[in-house]
């Protein structure tokens, strides 16, 4: 799958996604991080978040694919597995139009964010939409504040993610089983931006929807700062396990400082529907290498929940790996290489 | 079954279990929240837990339900599944004399709390209650504090729980099989006290031992603090899910304040015997609604672990909610309607 | 297994192994504890952790067993399931020569530490050892501190593990399955010492590899600081439950003070690869006893995943705990004496 071209067809689409005048409406819908860049891409510091508070529109499609998965999109035909990543702060709104071009209902169901009844995505609130048909979506953040009576109010800010909860059963089993999700990250300003986002879901027993021993390679080079979501789908509990990297075990997966009490760890026990996203320095104290991530119950990672975090030299290279072999170059790559429509983004998603 | 008959009589013996003149014993050995209501009923503030240290008693009785089930309950007859709600502020004893009506060996055991090893519930500890017999278990609870050398001791506020540790195997396996399982809720003097607790309890594939699709519904109007304190018991892994509504993991489901890293969710992998609560106002951002909490492994839900979070207009009314159907109202409810003996709290709690 | 005679030669080799003039490199290799101590002994404060920085170098040996499991060790013939507890303090570099005494290739592959690719122990990076081969792995630690960027980085301090990755599937399934495994903690500058450690390993239906019914005891005196460290491996979700003590779900299992949110708990559901760990204080508010520690999947207890913390009166009794019977003497303790070759230390490991 994915042949050169394919890539950079896709890698456009996807950075028209994120930025460039042409398609400025959908890339302010989607990432906080564009003004912010232009600002700050000269500076040392990190880039942060900055505040939210705006309305957007966007326009998100249910697909079939032809391999008989399904899919969302953002343009017609371009549906991915998982579905688009969709970033807001903490104050902004989103609209979300989406069009359902399958034959089946299917519907829009968010964790973390604020919307009423009529948004949830589910029959029993008959808020699905029927074949052929459009619905609209409102997701509402807030910023955490404190309450008339005294009590302390959290904020929206979270790794959070969108699913379809109609398809097959009342819980959306058969949507979600076929790929009908895909993660939403809201931001509080402030919180530090990464250079890269992956996404990575534990989908019953594949990685992204994706056949054992196919599973999603990640790329990076050294000093990058990569931001992993996080997401399980199905049936079974996992243990996500990164090599060489790890996180805290908190909102960011960043530790606020020397008094932060959380666990920091490079394993963690999840199940259907949990979620939780955190950043790393690629290589940070341990260099370039391809570093496995896996499920690390011994049957799940044997039956090929593994694939690599590639991260390179600044010269590209990556010591001791040779790219082909169980994890080599043959099979599609999460990052850039592994945009195909219908594959992609498989996670893949760059700031510009 | 639960006519409004029925549902009237059990409302009147649940708030005698709360308050009341008649049975003001009883009361005050389970809430440490009527006085303070009688004093901040009318003021703006949250109402939060007055300081503990006091001793209390408490009958408890073990009974065999007519449909196989077994309960415990603070009345002869009165057994209910999940047992009854026992709350605490730290430095407070209980003393429960336990009264074993079945025809099988049972016990005591809670989690969280002190208590010396006679007191362990255990066979081989030899605190089991035999058949017709009784004995006295003692539970303490202490506030946090520092050591003589010099560390943190915690203290014992929490969410936890008691259970059999008897009945079928040296682990209880029978007894929480059939229901003898009840929540605990040890406060801190200044923690926030809720308008109501409901209790939802994963045992093996059910909630709250109730069959599939007679999953009890809670209800609440919107601004209603609602607490909900979640226990899982049995062979399964779940993750626990609550549309539209998040809390902190973290000891009190609250955050702290603005420096508190704890993640917020809406999904958290539990397995036995884990155990943990929250406060939520209830519709607060999203408004009224039949707000569904379920587990989300797949299979789980679409087998019936799901139910409703009924979240009403101050008139009472619930937008795009029609009472009948899958999540309906001919089955019994895990609030007001659901109170009937051997069925019932249901989790209800509602402090007056 | 194990009479007196063998409990107190391993129990000699384990004091070797901890301090002693005679084995004054393995020891100071091993632990940050002794000179600490030495000043310290009489002091009323707490003993801490002082700071890390030195480099170390350990032999460690891949063995079978008799019994056809396989250890790490730290002496030929003196392998042991779980393998030898290695202490380091962020700052510290160990050199670990392995050699494999096997007639299968092994390796040696740590959560948490930083390794460069090179010590990964994977096939993938051709970081094996093979049969009668020798390799040596370099593990680095950190204390946390500011990026250059503003950010804070994480300390390598946490309750991690090592296991090998490479014996009969790519992801050491066999290897692990036969105790291939053992504990690492990495302490910070002040952290708090303990006067004992315990390892607890959950390993497929076993606890330390040994069949239901045999699991390992461990032992103390009321008033000791007892830390445990508990790591999961193979197939299975389990949740960790301990009798009459708790801890907090935080980095160090202890309450950095009154602000700390984390979660006080007894039982925390874990999966293959996590690992925490904690110190309680033996009896503390709750008095001598035979305190139950269990796997709390009802069928996994049923099975045998359970056994006793065992905390005895300054005197030596143990109120209404008679040694004999389901989890009696007659069975290997993981205290002192279960310390024989090939199935010790079985976790125990005090420190002097």
């Amino acid at each position: 799958m994915g042949t050169t071209d394919d890539a950079d067809r896709r890698g456009l689409s996807r950075r028209m996604l994120m930025g460039g005048a042409a398609v400025a409406t959908v890339a302010t819908s989607l990432s906080p991080v564009a003004a912010q860049e232009a600002v700050q891409a000269v500076a040392d510091p990190v880039r942060t978040a900055s505040a939210g508070g705006s309305v957007r529109h966007l326009k998100l499609y249910v697909e079939k694919l032809a391999d008989g998965r399904m899919g969302y999109g953002l343009q017609k035909g371009e549906a991915s597995v998982p579905g688009p990543l969709i970033e807001l702060v903490e104050g902004d709104t989103l609209h979300i139009e989406v069009e359902n071009t399958a034959d089946v209902a299917a519907s829009l169901h968010v964790h973390g964010l604020d919307y009423e009844i009529s948004s949830d995505g589910t029959r029993q609130s008959r808020s699905e939409v029927e074949p052929g048909g459009t619905r609209t979506y409102t997701w509402r953040t807030h910023a955490p504040g404190r309450r008339a009576d005294g009590t302390w109010r959290a904020g929206s800010a979270g790794y959070w993610h969108y699913h379809d909860h109609v398809v097959g059963t009342e819980h959306g089993t058969g949507g979600i089983r076929k790929g009908l999700y895909g993660p939403v990250i809201v931001r509080r300003k402030g919180d530090v931006l990464p250079d890269t986002t992956y996404t990575i879901v534990f989908n019953d027993l594949t990685i992204n929807n994706r056949p054992g021993h196919e599973s999603p390679d990640f790329e990076a080079t050294v000093g990058d700062r990569v931001e992993f979501v996080m997401i399980t789908h199905g049936e079974y509990y996992h243990t996500f396990h990164l090599h060489g990297h790890r996180w805290a075990d908190n909102r960011t997966g960043l530790l606020t400082g020397p008094d932060d009490p959380s666990q920091v760890i490079d394993n963690k026990i999840v199940g259907p529907a949990d979620s939780f996203g955190f950043q790393v320095i690629a290589g940070e104290g341990v260099g370039a290498g391809a570093w496995m991530y896996h499920c690390h119950v011994q049957s799940h990672s044997d039956m090929g929940m593994a694939g690599l975090f590639l991260v390179r030299k600044a010269d590209g290279t990556i010591p001791g790996y040779e790219p082909h072999g169980t994890h080599g170059a043959a099979k599609p790559k999460g990052g850039e290489a592994a945009n195909e429509p219908g594959a992609g983004p498989g996670g893949g998603h760059r700031h510009h």
